[in-house]
């Protein structure tokens, strides 16, 4: 932590923030440069509320030196974070492919889905069983009926399955059923249901917030972590900009920023960062290139009657040339597929 | 709704989709411009996923002619709701102040501040009790204690008390000692605790999302009112933009479009908008001068000691300056205070 | 210039900074904390491209103290500034409303809208004779024409005028016939343009980028101050959100920082940042309330038949009680109006 | 153009818009719902000022249903454009490399760094004579001085040449020395660069303004096109949103966006948009995973002393290695490189 003096500052001023910062138990460093004096924290910064000091006379600013989240900072634990979900991996060596409909809406429309999405190379079953939807009119989804739909797709394809939930009776039922859940963009600082996650013993898939920068991203992460659950996966979904040509903005750049400043596994969401069908395969591509660690897909049997998102799902046909289409790309880039 | 053509689009492709909307139970209206075809959907809507429409050969663009929020939507609820609050109520006609500390640190604390903050003009306290915070080593809140003391609060001075709540768990703490509930931004897309807040029957303080659109929050407050509680205000609190000289952008003009969108009081927070204690003054009366039903403000009786937002909490001199400062702009606006 | 080495930064990469430092000529001061040690450079950083050490190794951040423009901040100029335009001053104690037609469209329409304006208390003539417009195929302006309109509006008036330059071309029209000049939202970083009014001679409004930060909009003053021309006015005009009920978000708390970090007046430009007359009236009482130097406000005989910008246009009765209620907001800030 | 009326309009507002539009010379086409009443604009809009219809009275909304951009948008034209640029062309089946540094320094410094990119597969050398800079006291560029630099360079290599050019001036110096120029993105909305730019007979490359929108950006293609001038290239270099992460966020999905709109050649800049030489591999490599048309990547033979950017320049070894790992990925996508 660094206290930067306002230009001028009186020695009366400088006196005051080093007198405060002592008397906490910690150590000064003070650096008189030509235009300002700086003031450097020695010591544990947890014992004193430091971001207070810039209503000091004379303080100009606070600059933090480092992050405030430790379990999930690669400088503490340089090496990658492999997380096991089922009888699958999500982590360095392999592209993970979690793929199915925005919500799980019948169980022959769930089986059929899972199916296909197998049989083009996905090895995690997505669908959503509780649905945080937008409008309190829109489908909110089949709740733990669909949970358990989820199992049995499970049994007939033995593909791993991952749900999202939305609450602690949610996170309950989804420990019955499914091998790892999902916290959702508006849940991304929910800290009770991170706390309650973090809980449940099962891999968690964390995705970022909308207007979540990424070192808040890696804080929510340290809610979970700091609850005793290191498997977790950061999955990039699109963040808020002005632009209205895509749902949200695709912030792709975030899978290498993340791989400098964390060791868990990034995996990247075309389908609701686009909104669109038609960009999925272009930014599926695109993410497994800038070496993201697995995707997920929105796939449906029949788009044009889902119930949720309809517009971004891909069909089982379009499914299978995408998947084909990344198999090479995974050759480049060392990556099973 | 309304679906637009591209440019020559064939007729084999309107009539998929007049033929699906009409299959539907819909009726449509055809309208052929020079350039492009227009379909209009005449009906009700919630029979069909409008919106997978853009999937269809030759469409364009779906476009939305009606809010989906009706019971916050003022084109159908043309008066003022009035909220009432212990003994105060929010709405046209007054100015009302919560002021109080960020987080309830001490009994002796909470008093003191709620007999200074009254002394100003405040008619409710505010403290908070579950803190959400960013990492998970911040100090998170005294929890049920704090409420005692807010309740302890509360019977020595009269004022009306608010607290956020952040679970189900703190929604049933909070019914039995403070006025109001408060849904803070992080959770305004927390759509179980929207629900959980309508049941709760006690006033709800709904603040804005930091990348919430005003659309979204009017849909947020529809799930509130939706499960039988009206009794909804909504709080501008700054939105998050590009510009880091303010922790957030103050969006003050949401409260002329929210006069327009619907019929529910709208308050404004400048202290956690702006962060820095220094632009709550001004704001406050830009706010106040923009007809804003209320503020709500933090006051410490020790802002550098502070456990949780030091900077831009105003000392009681401080206070008691602007809020003298505001009477003669209620005057001018025809409100009380 | 302070540089925060990574945890755990090796003793030669730590040389590395130090010896590259004083090679420039400049001197280093070297602070050990337990987690980090932190480099601050003393001595004239013009001598050193500081930005590039953070391609050293074990460097982490680079974190400048200093801001880099000197002319327009408050730090080295705490008087306020006062700009004088034509017979009349924007700058502490007065209230200075620019108001007109967003496009000068006939003279008989400019003399007409004049007249009404300058009854209502507007003391300088807006109006726009060279358009930026989005399309190609829009309006662009009268140019000179529209100049010579201004200054005959001016004579029947005593109004001063104000117009928008684009080029060096318009600028040197515009000297002949306004007392000031604008520089628009999307020339704010036209670097070539800025130079140019600078060495105009005439005060130059300067208005903010739509996605200009408030420093970088100093340092745009800092291009025409730097030139020799000190007569700057800021105008806050709205920056682009994800924000869609409102053209732009009007960013009022702007005012108060821009109070904080520069000596220059300050106005704001309710009408482009709303883009609906609806929403003129209450966020230019706003404006005033937060402390802003003037206002720039756009009125039309007749919106309904404006070439550009009708929607968010006043009539001259609406400005009328605009200003009307204006009056009192001015006499609790103690400006003249 | 679409006018949606609010729920339950008067029908004499109804008409009131009805009248307007048909005294305009245009035709009415009206659809009655059952909660709102739609108004349709047959006829060449250009005869009215459509926006203003917002201020008629109970109007909700104004819906374009086509775009204003003629000349660039694929829906008026089919098929793709190629760009000659020198002897290399920008277009379907090609990967083009731009590559040199941010600012052109000296004569040895431009030839060393022109004779490497061109071993590793750049066909365009890049280098800026005229300097944009935030600041005024930031190195401004070697002027026409650089120009002919960038013309020995290219005698000596072969390589085409691009400058960027931010004034008529320099537009004129360029057309003697180099092959393309490049508006850059403080300049996408000069609308009097992009006509003088339209004249200037060189292919343009137009990148993206840090806060416009793709809309925006067609429109300003347009201006050149407008102008007789076809040859335009888009360049990606990244939008401003709230992540600090990197300088800017790279907006990828604006390829295959754009690839939709419009039929001129898109580019990607993955230096100015991640701001640091880190990313610049892996957004280089998902730029042509998701279909661009080339890059625009800073090279630089000495980073550490760049007198701009350094921070974001690949040493020739690196960029060596990047243009090698390419290479595969074009084969994948059936682009020559």
């Amino acid at each position: 932590m660094i206290i930067v003096m306002k230009p001028k500052a009186s020695q009366q001023s400088i006196h005051a923030v080093t007198n405060y910062i002592e008397n906490s138990g910690l150590q000064v460093h003070l650096s008189q440069g030509e235009e300002v004096t700086i003031i450097g924290i020695v010591g544990d910064k947890t014992r004193i509320s430091t971001e207070n000091l810039i209503i000091f006379k004379d303080v100009d600013r606070i600059v933090p030196v480092t992050e405030s989240y430790k379990l999930s900072n690669r400088k503490f634990h340089p090496d990658a974070t492999v997380v096991k979900v089922g009888n699958t991996t999500i982590g360095p060596g392999n592209l993970t492919i979690m793929a199915g409909p925005c919500a799980v809406e019948t169980k022959e429309q769930l089986l059929e889905i899972a199916k296909a999405v197998k049989a083009s190379g996905a090895t995690i079953l997505r669908g959503g069983a509780y649905k945080p939807r937008t409008s309190p009119y829109s489908f909110q989804g089949l709740e733990e009926e669909g949970l358990r739909y989820m199992q049995e797709a499970k049994a007939q394809t033995g593909l791993s399955t991952i749900c999202e939930v939305v609450s602690l009776e949610a996170i309950e039922a989804a420990v019955k059923y499914v091998d790892m859940i999902q916290i959702g963009a508006r849940n991304m600082q929910n800290f009770i249901l991170l706390k309650e996650a973090g809980q449940s013993g099962l891999p968690v898939l964390l995705k970022r917030g909308l207007c979540a920068t990424i070192d808040e991203w890696l804080n929510a992460a340290e809610y979970i972590i700091a609850e005793g659950n290191p498997n977790v996966v950061l999955c990039e979904r699109g963040i808020r900009t002005f632009e209205t040509a895509t749902r949200n903005t695709l912030d792709l750049s975030a899978v290498p920023v993340l791989r400098n400043k964390t060791h868990l596994p990034v995996i990247v969401d075309p389908s609701h960062s686009t909104g669109s069908y038609k960009y999925v395969a272009p930014m599926a591509k695109a993410a497994v290139a800038c070496d993201a660690d697995g995707l997920m897909i929105e796939v449906h049997n029949n788009p044009a009657c889902a119930l949720s998102d309809g517009p971004q799902s891909l069909t089982f046909e379009k499914f299978e040339k995408l998947t084909a289409e990344l198999r090479p790309f995974c050759g480049l880039l060392g990556r099973n597929f």
